[in-house]
């Protein structure tokens, strides 16, 4: 059966086409002009350049490939941007537009993805289903709105849909100006890093194993939300100390040269039950382990 | 300043164009080929035929338009249909590109048209902000997606925007196939009016009542969701038996005839704190007054 990926040539999205392209037919959608980030070693059987916003090239890519399964997983995601950009509107049109259409031409399961930021975040354990949502972000509140409406209007048109909700992902190909990325930049190049204290809890995942969760979601039969993490939920500072033993060096992290943002929570930590229970998925290795394999990567990437 | 009214020759449209248009130079959207439902008294100062799907033609309309508010009431209604159909994911998708070019051209206030069925109506008591959102149908689901995301949005491009959510809407006009409007249009003929036993408590709320509350939201400073009904939450039971004395004459109404929809909600109630306190609104007179109104309105209507 044809897996269709948009956003395959994204961070994640080349991930999740290299997670299933031993085993099983995928397409990557791409958006014309667009690089691919941190190449995996498996590519999709074709690459298709098309905009999401391009209506009638979408429909005519969906009547033709018929995908059985999509995993949607293009957004517009520009560092320090995306969380407030009205480019997130657009986004949510070609999404419901998307799954419309793979509705009409006979998909059966569909994966899209959602973000830990549709939760209130003035909750600190974040439970699919229990922890109410309220986006802080147009971001958070975009994905929130379209994983809404995809999900009813799934149940209308007889096609299974799962709606993933990652926590903070990391790994080779991040933007450098991520948290992870810029510390190992700075610190391999032998320059202090500068940060907040770093008190604040997050789930943090590698990119790789996002990746993998991703494919086994779609291969299970869970429908709605389900978080994404790994499961390790540990302070920032932690994850620094942790980067700057992997790396070596002179160099070290400045903890609290950087202000805290007023409304960044004390902590995010994801309830991972579902993912762990109903689709069967645990990560193959320790954050620790993830964060090395980092280091060594984007050390290459950087050199 | 120009109010853009979208719906405008909508059943709820024609009212609030009606209640704005001595005041105010209001410009009404219709779909073309659109009836006016029920036709107001006073009319807006020009309507403008146009499909809110025809993207480059709305985008030539706000541009040229540049309305100082809008107030955003079309969607797909059909009844029976409307509660599941795909046609609510491009009102999702036209809601939003409206909001967008409002901000672009200089929009200042965005009032939209959201549902009580955007509630978790496992709860009988629906406040704003406080009793949780989680709607069972399509419809619910696209008018909360589009209200979380427009809200969102507003707050980005410093749009004031407020979020309408109606209750049970009624009055002359409305589809003859609807509670009120079937039950004046059975009794009226001389026929019973078979329905269920009536338990259910709902808020049904005048259209020119709703309308009246909308003006008054555009109005004021209100920004996110506001509660629009009556205040007179009563069970079905006693609105279709006020409405056989209304109308008087031998046929009666058989309650109990149609068995109850097993995921009808015992009671809605909206609480209507923010319209009387900060919207300032009341209606001015009592719904059996309403009903009153309707039923000979209806009657006219029907011979």
């Amino acid at each position: 059966m044809t897996i269709l990926v948009t956003g395959a040539s994204g961070f994640l999205g080349a991930r999740v086409v290299a997670a299933l392209a031993g085993s099983e037919d995928v397409v990557g959608l791409r958006r014309p002009g667009s690089q691919r980030t941190g190449a995996p070693a498996a590519g999709p059987r074709a690459f298709i350049d098309c905009d999401l916003g391009d209506a009638p090239r979408l429909a005519r890519v969906m009547r033709e490939l018929r995908p059985a399964a999509v995993i949607h997983l293009a957004w517009f995601a520009e560092h320090g941007v995306c969380w407030h950009a009205p480019e997130n509107l657009d986004c949510v049109a070609a999404g419901l537009a998307l799954v419309r259409l793979a509705a009409e031409h006979g998909c059966r399961r569909f994966v899209g993805a959602g973000t830990c930021a549709e939760y209130d975040w003035s909750y600190d354990r974040l439970t699919e289903r229990v922890t109410p949502c309220a986006p802080r972000t147009l971001y958070g509140a975009a994905k929130l709105g379209l994983g809404l409406v995809a999900e009813r209007f799934a149940e209308t048109a007889g096609l299974s849909l799962a709606w993933a909700r990652y926590g903070f992902l990391f790994g080779p190909g991040e933007a450098p100006r991520r948290l992870v990325s810029g510390a190992i930049r700075a610190l391999a190049a032998g320059n202090d890093f500068a940060c907040s204290a770093g008190t604040q809890i997050r789930d943090f995942v590698h990119v790789d194993d996002a990746a993998s969760a991703t494919a086994a979601i779609l291969r299970s039969e869970v429908t709605g939300p389900v978080n994404v993490g790994a499961g390790e939920a540990m302070p920032v500072r932690r994850i620094v100390e942790q980067i700057a033993e992997l790396v070596g060096g002179a160099a070290v992290p400045r903890f609290g040269a950087l202000p805290a943002r007023s409304d960044d929570p004390p902590a995010l930590v994801l309830d991972l039950a579902r993912l762990t229970d109903e689709v069967g998925w645990r990560p193959r290795r320790s954050l620790r382990e993830a964060l090395a394999e980092t280091v060594e990567r984007v050390r290459g990437e950087a050199s």
